[in-house]
Order: structure tokens, then C-alpha cells, then sequence
């Protein structure tokens, strides 16, 4: 199983803090050696560092860790390989272009032996031999046929990402963050965990690495950021386990659509 | 206009030594302020490296000049701005899939006043507003009509490749640097260079910054390595300059395809 990142904020935000926790896990405080990458959106645009090398011995994750890289939008992984080879073309997070948006995809879980081989591919196509890249490739296609173009309103496009995740869901555990580089949007099968923080601001200690960070002298009053991954970060904050089955939309770093599993409700 | 500089080899090699003569060229010794990125690839994955700040200033750049990244196939770019404001989505080198391939392109030249709307898109769609990402999508559309799937032999394609260059080239001013991660395929309309260092190694100078390296020590006598570049980045070699229209097709380090320009043959 791998670990997962994110963060949406409704101002550029430095994740260094958070990042140097999950990074910590890969092959430091626990067994997630098989690569790391991260996605830090600005505007429309994207940068991208990824790396196959354990994340806490990563010269490239060193510098994300000294650089102060602002973002509102945010996803990470460190991976503990299950399916596919330990190499640049499968480590995640995944981008592909879809209406002039990057979207990026990031994965924890495993479906069913082989059972992504049944999600049909059709635009976008695998580089790498991953599970986690072929579910992408088939939502990102499937978006693409139901909206040929960008729907004006959103709910229809979240409810079908919400119905795609529930199928995903029932083939196996399939915890994602996707993002198209303005909301991000989170599933949860059976591991995923949130926290929003915003004004007044207190302090937080890292739970993986001894570093404590004063949100209150590197914030404004109106900051509102969301911070989500596999297992808390901190410790002396009260982070939201999301259920199984449940997926968020978050904007700005405030939830604006929220779906329950159709299982559950049945 | 901007300036170029990419890499094909036989062996994993490291560009530091090409990239710090060009990166010097963004606010250093030239003009080039407005962001610069380098892609290279590994394997079928893709490390990809961006910032809208000035090569000569940049933090991701110095890592790039401090950390050896090894690799077959390079792309790089540092950008002066004439069309598209500086950010991030603005800058090259662009990348899409195609095949399950990831390809990647830099651009330098101008079309004609808003000749690029004439080319129709298809697919792929540009997150930007450059007329280079709108090339590159174009580019691509035309080749996954015309190739729905990977081609066993890929002479058509190239063949293709060179017939849409060259009506770039008729268009306006366009020397491009593409690959698919395999092949390094370069346009020149006005201006680009490249040199094939092999045995016997010998010396070179950076033409841009005092910095010397005596290649026989880096190499095995095996190795071939070709740089390409808007302008020669070393002196003491001698590099070939490409001719208006001429397209050549590079594939671990060697020249496996050439072209000349249609309207020179008419």
C-alpha cells in the first residue's frame, strides 16, 4: 500500500511541512520505498517532480523540501510497489491533458487481481504497467466522452467521477486524489484522512520527523487550507477519517460537493 | 526568440555540462528571462524540470546543474517571450501522450501574425496560449489521425513529421526539438546546431561560462553522444549548423533519418 497527499488552499500555499512527513515514510519511518513524486499546480500550470528513489534518500525530494514552492492545489505519493515495476513510468502522481486542464491522479489500494483490465481504454493509454495509471486512463476517457467539452456546472462531471469511484470501490480498495488543477477530489475505500485548518491558527507537530510549525506566523486570518493523507501527519490536531465509500470535492480548501457511497445507501 | 538545446545518446549520459552553458544564456550572458524547463526521459517515464523565473536565478536549475540526471534522450528550453505572457503553463518544453508514449517539444521562431490559428486541434488542446503548444498539439493530432496506432516502421511517420514542419517553416520561423522518448527529431528554419562527440574524446570549453571538461574521462569509447543547440554552446568544437528546412531524425545518438526542405528541391 502506498501513501497519500494533498492539499487545496484558497491561497499559494508552502507544503513543505506536510511533505517532509509523508517523505519521511518513504523508507524512513515506514516501508514505502519504491519512489515518490509530487504536483504542485500554479495557474494553469503544473510542476512535477518525481523521483523512483526512496523518497528519503532523494536529492530531488531534498529540494522540495528546501524550496518554498506556493501552491493552492496539491498532490503527493510515496509508493510500496504491489503492481507493476519499480521505475519513473509508473510512479505517480499521473497527468494528462483533458479541455486545456492537467489533471493528475494519484492512487492507493489495489482492485482485484487483474480487474482493471476490464475499465475500457480509449484517448488516453498507459505508459507505464501500473493498475493506478490504467483506472486514470479510464476515467479521464470516460469524462471525456460524457463531456466532450467543459460543462459550465460542475455537479453533473463530479457525480459521474463520484460513480466511476463507486465502481472502482466494489472491485477492489481504491483510495484516490484527482485533480484538474482547480478543485481535488477525494475518494476514500478504506484509508484517507482530512484536516482544515483556518483561523485562529495553532501549532502542529509533525507525527514522522521532530518539526513543529506556527500556522499562525506563516498565515493570515483568511488562509483556509485542507490538508488530506493516508494517516495523519500531525499529532495535537484532530484530523476527519473519511468513511468507505465517500468521496469530497474540495475548492479554495472548503468542501463544495460531498457523495456517500450508493452501497451504503442501499 | 528562444533558445534550444537537446541530447540523444547511446548510453544514460549526464547533460549537466550542456545544460549549464545554456541555462547561463537566461539573464546570464543573453536575454532569455521569461522561464526555462528541461524533460529527460528514462526509460518509457519522464522527468520533467520547469520554472517561469530566469534560468540564471532559479533554484530548480541549480539542482539540475548540482544533481547528475542520466539520461538517453534530452530536451531543453529558455524562453524570451514574444507570444503568451510568462508562467508556467507557458513554458517548455510541452509534453502529451501519445501510444502510451509521453512526447515532449520546444519550440523557437514565430509564425506569421496568428498563422498557428489556421492549424486546426483536435485532441489535444493547449493549457497555455503560446503558438508553440498550440503547434505541438496540432502536430500530434495530425499524427495519432493518421497513425491511430503505434506504426511498426516508423519511416511514414517521420515522413509526415518533416511534411508538417515544413509547412511550419512556410508559415513563419520554426526550429523545434521532438521526441517520444526514443528518437530526438530536430527542425531548423533559421538556426540550429548540433555535434556527435564520440572516440576519441577530446576537451571542451563552455562558450558561456568558464567551465572545461575533458570528455574521455566522463565516456566509454562506446558512447555517442549528440548535443544539439540554437547557437554552439562550446568552443574548440566544430559543430554543424542545420540548414534552413532541414529535419533530422536522431536515435541513440546517431542520425537515422534526414530530410531536406520540399521548397528547396522545387
Amino acid at each position: 500500500m502506498c501513501q497519500l497527499m494533498g492539499m487545496s488552499a484558497n491561497v499559494p500555499t508552502d507544503a513543505r511541512f506536510s511533505f517532509t512527513g509523508l517523505v519521511q515514510r518513504g523508507g524512513g519511518t515506514d516501508i514505502h520505498r519504491d519512489g515518490w513524486g509530487i504536483v504542485f499546480y500554479h495557474g494553469k500550470g503544473m510542476q512535477e517532480f518525481k523521483d523512483p528513489d526512496p523518497g528519503v534518500d532523494s536529492e530531488v525530494a531534498q529540494l522540495v523540501k528546501l524550496h518554498a514552492i506556493r501552491s493552492k492545489t496539491v498532490i503527493s505519493h510515496i509508493r510500496h510497489a504491489n503492481v507493476g515495476d519499480v521505475n519513473l513510468e509508473n510512479t505517480h502522481p499521473f497527468s494528462r491533458e483533458l479541455w486545456g486542464q492537467y489533471w493528475s491522479f494519484a492512487h492507493n489500494g489495489q482492485l482485484k487481481d487483474g480487474a482493471h483490465l476490464e475499465l475500457p481504454l480509449g484517448r488516453y493509454t498507459p505508459v507505464g504497467t501500473t493498475d493506478s495509471e490504467h483506472i486514470f486512463c479510464w476515467m479521464l476517457d470516460q469524462i471525456s466522452r460524457a463531456f466532450p467539452f467543459k460543462p459550465a456546472n460542475p455537479d453533473m462531471l463530479w457525480q459521474g467521477v463520484a460513480s466511476m469511484a463507486d465502481r472502482l470501490h466494489n472491485m477492489g480498495v481504491s483510495n484516490f486524489l484527482l485533480s484538474d488543477g482547480q478543485v481535488l477530489i477525494a475518494h476514500c475505500s478504506n484509508k484517507l484522512q482530512w484536516i482544515t485548518r483556518r483561523a485562529p491558527f495553532g501549532e502542529a507537530r509533525l507525527k514522522d520527523v521532530a518539526m513543529t510549525v506556527d500556522f499562525a506566523a506563516e498565515t493570515t486570518p483568511n488562509d483556509i487550507v485542507t490538508v488530506l493523507a493516508t494517516e495523519p501527519l500531525t499529532v495535537g490536531e484532530s484530523w476527519t477519517a473519511m468513511e468507505p465509500g465517500e468521496l469530497i470535492v474540495f475548492n479554495e480548501g472548503e468542501v463544495c460537493a460531498h457523495f456517500k457511497s450508493l452501497r451504503r445507501l442501499l
